[in-house]
């Protein structure tokens, strides 16, 4: 059988933009005698599209969409995924289209995304098709996790999915459907979206797994792609890629950006940049996806500012060519302070006008982005998110976060990433100590343990869900752990106001872990 | 069956206080010689947990808590909600004890509440059980709702339920208890939460309605309350009490901001009064919830400021007995353009101007928070929100937002009834037109339908889920449903970021409503 796998970039609700790169495809597949095109779970849709899976109207134009492309399909069998409706619920289904009529939906039964339970009900799962002779188990998402019994029925088992990126998921995947080949002893078919919505990116990475688990084709990681084979050739195996966790990051950012920007119409983007490491990563990737001459930047220097971050993030704007200008803050904290003044009173500087620094700052880069249309791009990253270090309306402020899913540590692998053939972002940014420069001589390690050792508390207490005392009995200092873990817990408020964030990792803070913010248990 | 009714305030987590709570009302119903005490769905751990729910450690406390509770039980059955584990799934149960033993859990079968699609999985529903020779029908939550097949096997049905506040919801809910009670031919006892969890107000009003669909008797709404009936004597039917929306959002805001502070550890408040209605009636509600010496508030005119926003202000103030203090923001404004000067050069007055006098508003709001631990509530209405008639990190700071979910002409409602004895919110405020006063003789009219038309468009686009067509055809004007709508849409991701906001309708904006950012098809 001659099969065509089509990963795509589909934008949510844009049908016809959807339909026009799905056809096309098809019409290259016919070209080259294809008898099976196959598309990913939600293909005509976009995913996730949330409320719009329980409005008629959009389902109507999926299935209005399905039937005109089902037009274009004389001596092509296709497999595509769409929501549709089902006795007043939705589901998600794999529709096949033979000799230009739909002839049957294969539902979803597994709904373990947060991004669905809420908007998909769960279907009947894997189905067996007789397709060009064979006979082919269909398989929509996750269900590929849960439906393992394929045993006489299928010559080969086809999973149409929706499976977004995180650290360490394209190994996990191949891995995984390289044993349930080799478990089930039949050849796999996976075709995944590719692409970003808002905060989530798709990676692509579809293929074709033979019988022995060897991958028989690969397609792209992060960009679209589209592959004729005749599955019952003999093929060379094909080499698995060596993953990067710094590389994947890096494309899966340049990918989400340039989505975020593309799909919404959005052409500019401006940030702060402070001389820190957070910001020189944050503009240095968006200078490479957007184009330096569509990135604007301000240098707000206050009078606890050092003169070494001025002059760092001077050079990195210099390096980059991007337009930069310099805007202290302090006449705007001066007024602000003489105005709060009387009702101040003789109270002490503390957090309060710390905070004030960093909002002035949020509010300097708000009036750019109103006064000429520039998109914020958010600087914080997910060890100062976790633990509440950062001024909610300050520093958080954004429209999009694009390194609030990497701890600290990932933003320093990313710099070094950034450099790798020439130093845009200053060594001296990425040698010195952390600090929010919000009074004189603050750094970062006199309130927090040092990054390091704080990443790795969080790491444990977040993405694997470690207890307090199995941080501890895995050699941390206990009052570093009891801190860090009250630090998260007391911040939840804020995340709970935090932008968009591109999603990396498969504890998003806000999106994967959401807790009750009046709450006496803790965690 | 002499049976006893526990509606109570239960705190997320807060195992010993809430065991405190139940072990209190099981004795008091022994020392009546109640055969039976039923509680609350979830109510050993309080509701909704979130992530909690698949806490290992959090579901252990939940069982202990049980055991703990079950010594103390001779003599009398316990019907008790709480989450437990089953199968490495969390389920929501009704235990059952009998003779200080935990005899058996009724799992709960369905999951609608987007508060819990994701943290909790459907069980096998209502069961039969025998107590004190009757049988009884434990059902809990929404069960109730889908599992209607009592037939003969029920002398009784018991629902342990976990129903939010929303408008119109208390009516609604005796309806359908005294309906299915005729339907089936049954008793129905029903025990709800009582209490707020942040943005979630549980307004109790539990009851037991005899097998004709009368009232036997109705517990409070909005408060705790505890209750021991003779099921078999014969009982004059209650009237069921009259229900007034406004009166029951007031009693719902002021329940929600009482717990949200009590539970929260937090004792006052603060806000920016403009003289306008919105910051009116929430300063009202604070002053009456929480007391007027723990509300203070800033008056933060600016050169748009009308003389009679000032007084207007002032006078409330006054009426109510708050601290105030006048704050006038054009010299952080002037320091702020001269500063952004160089950057804007000769471009004109625009909405980034607006914006930025709301946004020192809100900086100056924060400071006044941080400085003395304040907790600041947010002003917006949910007209004003859903348009994104509103500056994000403006207008729309706030750690709470308790007149969020209601449309501005409820938010008038409100006003007069706070006025029902005393005019406390100056007439003028409530006469005037609306207005931001950001630019000379701004009117919210200017750019908005009226309020009336506004509400009216929204209302059916939000509530109702109506098309634009659906909206033109009830007789709006095209021009003004197009606008809304757009409006709509493309301010959603203001929402995104917004503050949590009491629920006081069915469709909360952010929580009941979420739609993807990126996203072409619209709405």
């Amino acid at each position: 059988m001659k099969i065509a796998l089509a990963q795509l970039n589909y934008t949510i609700g844009d049908f016809d933009s959807n339909r026009k790169k799905i056809v096309e495809c098809i019409d290259s597949a016919k070209s080259q005698s294809a008898q099976l095109i196959v598309f990913a779970e939600q293909a005509i849709s976009g995913a996730p599209a949330y409320d719009l899976l329980n409005k008629v109207s959009f389902l109507d134009l999926c299935e209005e969409t399905l039937r005109d492309i089902a037009s274009h399909c004389e001596n092509i069998s296709v497999l595509i995924g769409l929501p549709v409706q089902c006795s007043n619920k939705t589901i998600s289904v794999a529709a096949l289209i033979e000799n230009k009529k739909i002839k049957r939906y294969i539902g979803k039964k597994t709904i373990r995304s947060r991004d669905e339970s809420s908007y998909l009900s769960p279907s009947k799962g894997c189905e067996y098709i007789k397709i060009a002779g064979k006979k082919v188990a269909v398989v929509v998402g996750e269900d590929i996790h849960t439906e393992q019994e394929y045993g006489e029925y299928a010559d080969l088992i086809i999973n149409l999915c929706n499976s977004p990126y995180s650290r360490g998921i394209i190994e996990k995947r191949y891995d995984f459907y390289r044993q349930l080949a080799f478990m089930t002893g039949k050849s796999i078919v996976f075709v995944n979206n590719v692409g970003a919505q808002t905060d989530i990116v798709y990676d692509g990475s579809s293929g074709i797994i033979n019988s022995r688990g060897e991958a028989v084709t690969l397609l792209k990681s992060f960009s679209e792609d589209f592959r004729i084979i005749e599955l019952d050739a003999d093929h060379e195996p094909v080499r698995l890629p060596e993953q990067n966790k710094t590389v994947n990051v890096y494309h899966a950012i340049k990918l989400g950006l340039q989505d975020y920007f593309a799909k919404n119409g959005f052409k500019t983007a401006c940030l702060g940049l402070s001389g820190g490491i957070d910001s020189a990563v944050v503009v240095s990737l968006a200078a490479e996806a957007l184009g330096p001459e569509n990135v604007r930047v301000l240098l707000m220097p206050s009078q606890f500012s050092s003169d070494h971050s001025v002059e760092d993030a001077r050079a990195l704007a210099e390096n980059l060519g991007i337009e930069y200008q310099v805007v202290p803050i302090n006449e705007t904290f001066a007024a602000l302070t003489t105005t709060l003044g009387p009702v101040f009173g003789e109270l002490p500087f503390d957090v309060t006008e710390e905070n004030m620094q960093s909002r002035i700052r949020g509010m300097m880069m708000m009036a750019i982005s109103n006064k000429f249309g520039n998109i914020l791009l958010a600087t914080s990253n997910k060890s100062e998110i976790a633990v509440g270090y950062g001024t909610l309306y300050g520093d958080t402020v954004g429209a999009l976060s694009i390194i609030g899913d990497l701890y600290k540590s990932e933003v320093y692998d990313l710099a070094r990433y950034i450099n790798r053939d020439r130093q845009i972002i200053p060594v001296s940014t990425i040698v010195k100590a952390p600090s929010a420069e919000l009074r004189l001589e603050q750094k970062d390690s006199d309130s927090l343990p040092p990054y390091d050792i704080l990443d790795a508390i969080l790491y444990r207490m977040i993405e694997e869900g470690q207890s307090r005392e199995e941080i501890i009995n895995a050699g941390f200092n206990e009052k570093d752990v009891y801190k860090v873990y009250n630090l998260v817990l007391k911040s939840e408020f804020k995340r709970y106001q935090s932008c968009p964030t591109l999603r990396l990792s498969t504890c998003t803070l806000r999106i994967n872990r959401r807790l009750p913010l009046t709450n006496k248990y803790g965690y």
